[in-house]
């Protein structure tokens, strides 16, 4: 075991059901790795590892597979995160200095940063420095978002179990719009503000007996009330019940959001934008005037671990481990991608990508993948996703009626 | 088998995860009893049991175990449902000549209505009225409701498993919560205007090393604003993250419920009322400043079935059985009740009470549950409600990502 080679690894940006998983990958290739001495994780992303707040993730885990399992499976971050972009080191590079004299504290030749765009910023922002300095570091990005939205790979870890959270969600939702003899319309309001991919993946809750959503608005084409109106009312002329998908961040099409006017004022006098889900109940109540209900799909999309994904689960982890290999062997300034090789049977091969071809982008739903009326999505869009959402994790431990994750009171930061 | 003799089935009130369970536990138990001829089920309650709108379970059901068993693990309801109260037969009778025309027409001799509140009253009209007109009919009400708040029973049918849903939900929301090194509060509005028994299900999220939430607010106490903020404050100072759980229901001293000021109006100048939650998100802002976020627990709480409780599910089964065999041994006008024997090991036992003693009652938590700062729940409601949420339905069937439900286009109502 070289001990002069250590790793350390991080988290950071908003929290997935899977990132844990990537997090478990790398930790066991890195354990089991005799390129590797101790593995760190530095808590609270690359602003905890500038302020020295380290685990030591060699003695938690060490040969500990049943403790490895849980922490696949536990939701949110283990290491904490943090929302935090580098100033480019010419206008300020305090950071810099104080990220790599950690480095250098803890003769770290391997780092991996897991998360989404901004973190890839990072690995970017870090790895250049690194070459700029000559500091001899391998730094690999781990991709992580449910939003699906990070350029050159198939898709994201943690958008697969926001995906099935969703479509699962929708089918029951539906299930319970059914049973009453009355018109109704619901309407489901869905994270992505900006792109449309977990919007679009409500389409999987249809099934053989249930059309629901029967309308699917996703950002990335201009939101027209007067057509989702009249479309609303088409469908009453058939059905009974109508249950609408839409993104937070569905605008018209001068890119306002679809949101309350600003005579929305909470009990201070302040302007509170109200969702584009509440705004559609009261024009539906107002133009059509049938029992209609707007649910805020919220915060759970992003942490629902008991409804994750299998696939999403295991290529967690397997892009955890994969990024360690690369890291170990060379590789640096990269990001670890996913390449679809064919949906039926789903088939998938892991590579790696240049940085700077990531950091920044934002991909959204291919155009050709929603209708033309922009209210639906078409059957590429089923072939892509399907895949990401099939499989169970029945293996996920309960005690006492509750899921058994990973204690994190290491992020509490408790006072006094 | 006797064709004279034929069973009714209905289902009525708000639906949960549960109550199809019971409905199967009738189905199966009626199937096999050579006291019955057919089992038919009326679809919306008994309105569309006065519109003659039926199904033939034994036809759809008959020897087959595996659909009872998909039926058992499907939310919401199977048979569909209707919000209607009966008025009193001395006021109009019509809806009782109605009801009495199909069970003639139908030959049926046992009649069992699934449902809350308002169904039990539905069923002692319906008994009350065949005893004064001398029909020669069994008719059971048979529990269900999420909020538990039915009397004369120790909890009720789709209880436990909204709980479940709501302890899992809040652990994960805390997961979620604890990432970030700023101090946060979350504020979790859960379902139950009048009785806090799924408000104080959240507590069952508590485990060895997460305490949220750290306050809970049921609406069997006066919420007071001052104390509110004071305890989050008092909680701010010893750690960064603060839970909430709060009733939809909570109202201050003089009975007002705790939502947004006659200020907020929606775009079209109707008032609209917000929530509890997201009315105490707007106080913490402006009181404490801090990072504040409300999470409004949604329909899910009630047709979640992909996180259902086992021990739920399988007594809700059971009760479904037993309370077709009473019926068959010749009780009428009763409910079947629930009686806890021991808390740990939990044991229950099943009997049926006068409909008499529970139509029109609610069922609150009571007083002694609850700290005397009104904040909290005390032990008492850990040894109640644990046994409820505990055992995983891993059973459930999946197909393509998402679970298999059975078909429930009957209910749909299509027009043209």
């Amino acid at each position: 075991m070289n001990t002069n080679n250590n790793c350390m690894i991080a988290q950071s940006g908003g929290p997935t059901v899977a990132i844990n998983a990537s997090l478990a990958g790398i930790i066991k290739e890195a354990i089991n790795n005799n390129a590797i001495g101790t593995v760190y994780g530095a808590i609270n992303g690359v602003k905890g590892l500038m302020e020295d707040r380290l685990l030591n993730l060699s003695d938690i885990f060490g040969g500990n597979d049943e403790l490895l399992n849980k922490l696949t499976l536990t939701p949110a971050m283990y290491l904490g995160s943090c929302r935090y972009r580098l100033k480019t080191p010419d206008v300020d590079s305090t950071d810099y200095e104080l990220v790599f004299n950690i480095f250098k504290k803890y003769d770290i030749k391997y780092f991996l940063y897991i998360g989404g765009n901004d973190s890839m910023d990072t690995v970017a922002k870090l790895s250049d420095y690194a070459k700029k300095i000559n500091y001899d570091i391998n730094i690999m990005g781990v991709p992580k978002t449910i939003d699906n939205d990070l350029a050159c790979t198939d898709h994201t870890p943690g958008f697969g179990s926001a995906a099935k959270y969703i479509a699962t969600s929708i089918l029951e939702i539906a299930h319970d719009a059914y049973i009453y003899n009355v018109e109704s319309v619901t309407i489901v309001e869905i994270m992505g503000r900006n792109v449309g991919w977990l919007t679009g993946a409500a389409a999987l809750a249809r099934n053989s007996y249930s059309e629901a959503p029967h309308l699917i608005y996703l950002p990335e084409r201009a939101f027209d009330k007067d057509e989702f109106i009249a479309s609303v009312k088409e469908l009453l002329g058939k059905r009974k019940h109508v249950i609408v998908a839409i993104s937070e961040g569905i605008h018209d099409d001068k890119g306002n959001y679809i949101s309350a006017s600003s005579d929305n004022v909470d009990q201070f006098g302040h302007v509170a934008l109200s969702g584009a889900g509440k705004y559609l109940e009261n024009l539906v109540a107002k133009e059509i005037g049938c029992k209609v209900r707007s649910v805020e799909l919220n915060v759970l999309q992003r942490c629902a671990t008991h409804i994750s994904s299998g696939a999403d689960i295991s290529e967690s982890f397997e892009i955890g481990r994969y990024a360690l290999k690369q890291t170990v062997e060379g590789q640096t300034g990269k990001m670890v991608t996913i390449n679809r090789i064919s949906s039926s049977p789903y088939e998938y091969e892991l590579g790696t990508k240049s940085i700077h071809d990531i950091a920044n982008v934002e991909k959204g739903v291919p155009l050709e993948w929603i209708n033309a009326e922009g209210n639906d999505v078409l059957e590429a869009f089923y072939t892509y996703a399907r895949p990401l959402i099939e499989g169970e994790n029945f293996n996920l431990g309960y005690c006492g009626g509750i899921p058994s994750y990973m204690d994190v009171s290491h992020l509490y930061g408790l006072k006094k």
